[in-house]
């Protein structure tokens, strides 16, 4: 019998696995805001920056991204969320992205993101 | 010239395959309950039951889930999604999830479950 | 220390790649179509043409799809959507596909769609 390839989780958080790794491709979780009284320029740059940690701890960084979907609360932060986008991701080659407004499962949620990387 | 790797799909209704396999990894057409007349856990239950059934086709499971994608019809339900969520994926490692929400082809549809899973 | 499988990206604009290569698997950005002052079905045969340049340029086809996510503004639209849909994928074997209704960036785009695909 054929041994699977393995799958590699972190920070396993019961509901979900905020990392998961399989086969070189890594699977990250919908990131929000931890502080969530702030604009959607100031989310966004929280979670990238929770990005950079948990692509680091993945074993990659931001200039191995395959492809990111972005949700906004508001499609009219679409600017303010592309100038944080561009602040965090213009010194390397960019994934391939989506973006779509939608609601969240808080108000103050106004910007979510799920990002697929290359180990 | 070389042989492009294989690319196997189950259930081709035409516009659709309810689940393609390449390389190992194992995308599904997002799935909705069968009776969509029932509440939004109990439309969660049908269609996890219905994700245990197409993955057991493709030869695994939902201890290899990669990602989840949720979509809700009103992200009021969300606790009463992960209740259903905990119930079914509770005794395994569970995969990156994002949770947002949509409205969907027919109104009576209160929730949606796209998974990615390795083979 | 071993070499990292590359990423190969076409079409960089700097806030994205529209094609992002990894270990077989290609991901599109999120397409809109170019003329949008036109309605669903034919902002979606804009799209379908676009991404078939696309897959040529990544050397692939739409016969090679694994998943398609379709945004539409107005879920109304599902069967003018797949009507489209099936005049360019009706004569190959379907990818995985989820649809659900979203707003978008400008107000009259109607329809978005993001394309993974096998090499």
């Amino acid at each position: 019998m054929t041994e699977k390839p393995p799958i590699t989780r972190l920070h396993n958080v019961g509901k979900l696995s905020r990392v998961v790794s399989y086969q070189g491709t890594i699977y990250l979780s919908g990131l929000t805001a931890a502080d969530k009284s702030t604009d959607t320029a100031d989310q966004a740059r929280q979670i990238f920056a929770r990005a950079d940690e948990l692509l680091a701890e993945a074993g990659t960084d931001r200039s191995r991204l395959l492809f990111t979907q972005i949700w906004l609360r508001d499609i009219g932060d679409f600017d303010a969320m592309n100038a944080a986008w561009m602040a965090w991701i213009g010194d390397v080659d960019p994934p391939a992205r989506a973006t779509v407004e939608a609601k969240f499962a808080l108000p103050e949620i106004r910007i979510e993101v799920q990002f697929t990387a290359a180990a």
